[in-house]
């Protein structure tokens, strides 16, 4: 059915329940419309949200799901309305495929808080289908959504910038935390907490990770040449570093206690929340109100800003650490993700190893 | 003691315990520094606070406490190094009476968030005595601190200004939430949220008050001039209203649910609190993402910016409605404010009830 549902075939990995088992899948893509640009996925990186999505932890995902937003690939073919892309350019594609294009959010570059975005994958189409995503050989967006992918920039290194780099990202430039000299603390380095440190650091920021353990301590000194690192399980390095930080990006996504990163914001930092808890966090007010200070939130970036985002990073050799893996190693990759054993992203070398 | 601890003779009403009763004590206040100015107080407000921390509620209550900290008065004497006052003066004392003056606060006119500061009762002053507040008939302080009261500003009406409006005029200011034609949910009419409701008319914005019972609804549309009024615990208000409003002055001081008035923000919208519930809320991630919205806090104001929203509410009219009452009176007062039973700020006439 999937495979006869459009009119170009296509190959990908899906998931067909909770169990979040991937394996091959026959599917299909749309023709190219007028304004479409078709390209062949060279590389896909794995983010965590494909893991909770194949397992279903959001409550609605559509099965068979065929995950994977962070993409990367050479087009092949254009629409007639086409103007920014031809056969052979190299593009992107993150997390949205369509949106409105009337709302406020949109007239504002801003799709990704239009209430009609299309996502990448486990979304509903304009005619009704749902959208598949990077684990496949094909992709096809409208040109607004497609990435232009800098000369400079790697295609599998680069890969996980269309999620990790634009949601750390634009967090740090809606917030004012990307201003030299400012000190920022980066909970959780991780995925998203490692792409934060680099951004930070190409904004000539001083850096802090905060981090339960003190395992990636020496790591995150020495390789990526951050300022200080604080054990958040041991309260006197918390307290010898209370109110020294204008901002903190939290990347953690399970549920923990945010009053002692709070303590450590100077008066009017702010933390900023890009993890989502399954459950509510614990707000204590009165240190919000002593110190001027903010809990917020942020959800990757628009188009217009991901376009600025990976070219700033091209020109500042802002690069994720990447894992490169083949196609038929996802399922052991997502077991390491799981895990959090990964330094710090997989990408997946789809060009290579996705077998028809 | 307390009455030879300085050389000038005062009198007061203190609470002597958390059973918080005020009574008359005759205490003494310092003699005029060369900085100092001293005045006759003829007006003292009554804030909430006043209440708990006279009921010793945040644990830190030095007994006798005499509360009070908007207070308005006649300058009786100046030190020889003031400027900017002479005998005559109308002025005014809001929350705080001394800080540091060297930290990077102090520096940005935030002496309000100078870790040092010294708070107009129940704190302790710079010579280890302890503060003693508004409900009394002399006042003294550093220059730095005491308002320029404008002429055509009401010495009765105006004193919550130094404390209700400092607080809704600094947070409404810091966040954005002051321009024309943006639309404000106010949590609350009480002491604080009548105040910011004045300030919201008079920045030309559109207002909203969440309230948990309708009682206030008539009120607020015709005497306060709200352009709408929701019954928080009607589901079908709340979501009729989801997504409308671009901030909220949160001033509920109990523990509340705050994922409904997230709710009822627009994407990027700010919901500031002002109160300060005893336990932490719950607080639900996902929204804060989603619409990147914040929570956040202000604490009152800074000494520059008290007198600019002085001059601001002088200039637009912006008034407290007032209950006027005598000294006697206060220990009835304090019962009807802990019901919520006030429209919607008791002052204390000091100037002709406070009897020797």
């Amino acid at each position: 059915m999937l495979e006869k549902q459009h009119p170009v075939k296509a190959i990908g990995w899906a998931a067909w329940d909770p169990s979040a088992v991937l394996s091959p899948l026959k599917f299909s893509r749309r023709a190219t419309r007028e304004r479409d640009v078709q390209f062949k996925v060279l590389y896909c990186g794995i983010c965590h949200s494909d893991l909770h999505l194949m397992k279903n932890e959001l409550g609605f995902t559509t099965y068979p799901i065929i995950p994977g937003h962070e993409i990367v690939g050479v087009v092949t073919q254009v629409g007639s309305k086409v103007k920014k892309f031809k056969v052979g350019d190299k593009v992107g594609v993150g997390c949205m495929v369509g949106s409105c294009g009337e709302c406020d959010q949109c007239v504002d570059d801003l799709e990704n808080y239009c209430t009609k975005a299309i996502f990448t994958y486990n979304s509903v189409d304009t005619d009704g289908t749902i959208t598949y995503g990077g684990y496949s050989n094909i992709m096809v967006a409208d040109e607004h959504f497609i990435i232009r992918w800098p000369e400079s920039m790697p295609l599998d290194k680069g890969a996980p910038l269309l999620c990790a780099g634009i949601t750390t990202y634009s967090a740090m430039k809606y917030y004012y935390l990307n201003e030299p000299g400012l000190h920022l603390g980066v909970v959780g380095l991780g995925g998203l907490g490692h792409v934060a440190v680099r951004f930070a650091k190409a904004f000539d920021m001083k850096v802090t990770v905060i981090s339960t353990s003190i395992n990636k301590k020496a790591e995150a000194i020495q390789h990526f040449g951050v300022d200080s690192f604080i054990v958040s399980r041991e309260p006197k390095e918390m307290q010898a570093a209370a109110g020294t930080l204008d901002g903190i990006i939290d990347t953690v996504a399970a549920v923990h206690p945010i009053e002692p990163l709070i303590s450590l914001l100077k008066p009017h930092g702010k933390l900023v929340m890009l993890g989502v808890p399954d459950k509510p966090l614990e707000l204590p007010v009165f240190p919000l109100l002593a110190g001027r200070k903010m809990v917020a939130g942020s959800l990757i970036g628009g188009v217009k800003e991901t376009q600025e985002m990976i070219d700033f990073a091209a020109e500042h050799n802002v690069l994720p650490d990447v894992e490169v893996i083949s196609m038929d190693y996802v399922n052991k990759a997502m077991e390491r993700l799981a895990k959090g054993d990964v330094k710090y992203r997989f990408v997946i070398d789809i060009g290579k190893t996705l077998k028809a």
